[in-house]
């Protein structure tokens, strides 16, 4: 029995709210479940000095918490005067998954950054950026075709990403915190509307994992996500 | 006429969203118009280094703006290594604001800190930040009697912050960004709920301004304290 | 009575020593009483990137105090490795008061930066600062003007900055640290030599204040700042 | 046809060098090809303040390179003022594994820094650190209890780390950098002495990969891992 | 044929100011001709950490600069973010030579830091911090042994410092700036009442030296320091 | 008697291993007895702005040092956020002595940054740097004569450097841990093939020395160098 009473392989109550600030290029607040975070396309002309003059784009991606988005304050990057490492640690993966989705030489020499800021966390904040960062940013491909910055859209395919575990044994679909926190092992797992892999970082918490704890979770976070990326399709209409 | 089409002494539409983010002791969604900020209360027992064994609490604020809150993208404080010192100014007034409408010792040895965190900048931020803070401050002292934390309600009074400035050569209330880029004197006013004044900050941003002109802000600024200060103790029953 | 048995409308004594440092293009040591401030004016062509190609100049300032300025040593900025959030308010505040009174296209793409360090602090290092770092600004346009940099003299209008506040409930003038540390009110006023207001910032340390404190306040302000002219007119002929 | 001219399931040459270092209480050196990482093993009494007063042990890893291990030289931590994030990834990875192998209660309120430099990098190097550093945490246990500091050794198992990835469309073992920069993904793996996993971290760097890929290289790696196992055994007599 | 038109021989003219700043425990400024140094002693209860529990005190310096003490403006560490190398280099030196004349044991758990600030540059700030600095900290001895904080003088000897170079071919000493630009070699010398030497710092600028040169620049510091140490005995009565 | 029972005249063993690392443009690894310094030569085209379009090259170092290197384990300089003042200033003192030895004219817009990193550290890091550092620029001049980068050898002389010092009231040659944490007085020389002086740096650790105890350093100190010189030349067959 999970914490939240959800079968092994049942995803929280997903839900996007577009247009969520006024300024971005594009904009998403993201919930998984009690999970939720604001995705903010920004798109700027020019490309970091090691791509200049190639006629590539370039996507990043930031990912930051309200310092009272967790159970206890956490202090603020401002205060300790360097980024917490593991927000760096995310950042990278997001940033990483999303350009594994996008034709770089479409996009021109523009950088398009994502910043993925959590309001609450609840377990699964890198899987819920990620799924919302690529909202965002295919709305900000759309604003730039609309001002005819870009030819063609550069979007190779969609991408979302789920949390997968073994909690008590058994390998569950979208860990939220209460499971999180007592979970054996903990893998995230980022894969594109053709059901292949972009990422998999598994973690064995408590203990190590087998082969077949592995399958399980694999194949669980393969349903999930099947169900994210029909969910991102349908707010698109693609 | 204003770029909004307010009345000179009309304020922008105010909202309060109470228990926007779940965790925190006290949590506020404050609008001010387009202007978004949360505010959240957290309390943890201990005071700084600098008032122990006195007996007396402490009430300090942090300021932030996500990094597209803004119309151009800003950069992280994590990025630059250390706190913009626009923000540091802010939030050295919103702590000092807050901590003169509470009894100190009645709050025991416990510090409150208010994250007032941009999410939608449209002008006035810091006063919409002071407002909303003084109800998730007041909410975290509830939170407090109710776990017999603290005997009586340390709060002395509400208070509650706006803008003025001299736009067009004529005095108004609540500038909005539009107006706050043109205004040629900007000021930022913090009153209590008897009437008397906080804090005046004014400041000459394109010519220098005359007796007469500060009388005129200030009266406005009364006007507006005392309607949002209305609303405040409607929101909280008091 | 005040601590200084001074008149509540009186001023310390006011000295101004001019080529206190011999490099820099305008250099004034500045005292307020106790108070004493280097205010050294720094002459370099060129202006800050958001400024480029509009041919216009730029003034700002930098302030600082000597670790044993103060009755306690305070830790270096180079030590805390950031400066102090206190300094960086005071540096804003100075920099803008300067630039209301500085014609910035009859600057020529030039940047002025006033250093102002505090050799010995007794309450009003902000106000002192701003009154000889105007000096130290003038004489760095006459040196420019002699070397033909500039045609015209860019100077708008002198600025003076006194400090006021309520103390054992009336309203003083030009508090030294005795007054400072026990004050209800202090307020800093920025005029210029029209009679009118730069910046105004007034905040309640003790007790809140009314109306009528603000006006006795912003009386004496004047007063002083009038005679705090004067005394530039003097020194620098004109 | 690999670079190196290797067969696909083919490590590089393995090398130890203890007491590389003479003041670690645990020191090797590892070589995997022309990799070359320095493991240093630091025994400290006390424990971080999280822990303290739990009867617990720690075990952490710092990862760093030397300026011109690579290709071209990089800029000092100490230069640019803040860890590289990549390090920082690294050093969570290797003391996230190491700890997987320590039973934490064992080594009473201890902590064991592992120090992995890289003299010489050339493909492999977060791999050759886990490998290399397990040996030195024995060897910094065996210290310990020669010193009867503790009174059974707390480890496990042995971890090793391999990487594998995708070039050229197969599955290949133990990529040096020439295979490493052309390689369509990437994976490293951390196992333990039982076969069972402890991390798994794959990434698409030029396509996504499939389900049948993610077997084939979760099989080579196996196997190199239970070789590396066979070697660190027979070093340590185990 | 010196700038100066000085004897190869001869300091520059010497000047001592007691008290020129009110707060710290001692303060004088220095002068060497045109270079002005303030040098502050503040003594405060309590050592620092390796030193705790050992009965013993502390001696340590800190060196900076205003930014327009130089012909050019240099950048505020506050900017920066970090101590100027040069900076720490000579702040070291002042401590250590300063420490080498003090009793530790005599200071009681004491610790004295002095600062050196330099307000005007012309060559020469190191040897007239160390040359100051002995002063200021012997009057922190007088103000302790008044106070009773101290039983007995911890001072074992006056120290004080000059700097030699080789300037077209000859050596001279106390190089100004004007020298200091040009010399082929600069070296300081600090030694104590008794004509011992403290520390020898010597560099080729130019061209390498030899020993001769190495004898006849050590000949010269001698001379100068021994009249330094006769004027700081006139100064302190001793 | 000194406790490795050296003559007071005698070397510790002296070793140089070339092509210590396989990148770099020089690399050799130093050793003085149990000290271990990796010199490794990096070349890059350009220099730093202060030396643009003079048709010189540049030639700088830096120093770091293993964290466990030394008998107790150090923080990493990327822990701290700052490089440590002893590095900085050992880093100045390698970079001006290499300098000393470099035509920078000859060397063409050109950096070459040498780059000294302890392995393990028994007393004389920074002379085995320095001696080694001449080494490894050797080989980077001799690199980029083979590609043509410049026409002539840049090399004016060899140079290397030794410790001398105080111990047990008799000069000694080339202190170890052991000596040097007892010795009165501690002195590093550096000096060229010619017999001539580049640096000298003398410090009173315990008691001031005498010009005869200095003497006698510094005929060690010539002695040892040259013996030095003579295994720097026969290695690169100079």
């Amino acid at each position: 029995m999970r914490p939240s009473a959800r079968n092994r392989d049942e995803l929280r109550e997903v839900k996007f709210t577009r247009n969520y600030v006024k300024h971005p290029e594009g904009s998403v607040l993201v919930e998984f479940g009690e999970t939720k975070v604001i995705c903010n396309a920004s798109v700027v002309p020019g490309v970091p000095r090691f791509l200049k003059g190639q006629g590539k784009g370039w996507v990043t991606a930031e990912y930051g918490m309200l310092p009272r988005s967790t159970t206890e304050r956490m202090m603020r990057d401002a205060v300790t005067g360097r980024p917490a490492s593991r927000s760096q640690e995310i950042q990278r993966l997001i940033g990483r998954s999303l350009r594994s989705c996008v034709e770089l030489e479409a996009l021109g020499e523009n950088t398009i950054t994502i910043d993925c800021d959590v309001l609450q966390a609840d377990g699964g904040t890198r899987t819920a950026s990620i799924t919302g960062a690529c909202i965002a940013l295919v709305e900000a491909f759309n604003w730039m075709q609309k001002r005819r910055m870009i030819k063609k859209n550069p979007l190779k395919y969609l991408i979302a990403a789920i949390s997968v575990g073994i909690y008590q044994n058994e390998a569950v679909l979208d860990l939220d915190y209460a499971e999180d926190a007592n979970a054996e092992t903990d893998m995230n797992v980022v894969m594109n509307a053709n059901g292949e892999f972009i990422e998999v970082q598994g973690t064995a918490e408590g203990k190590p994992f087998k082969g077949t704890d592995l399958s399980n979770m694999l194949a669980l976070a393969q349903k999930g996500i099947q169900e994210l990326i029909i969910r991102q399709k349908r707010l698109l209409d693609l």
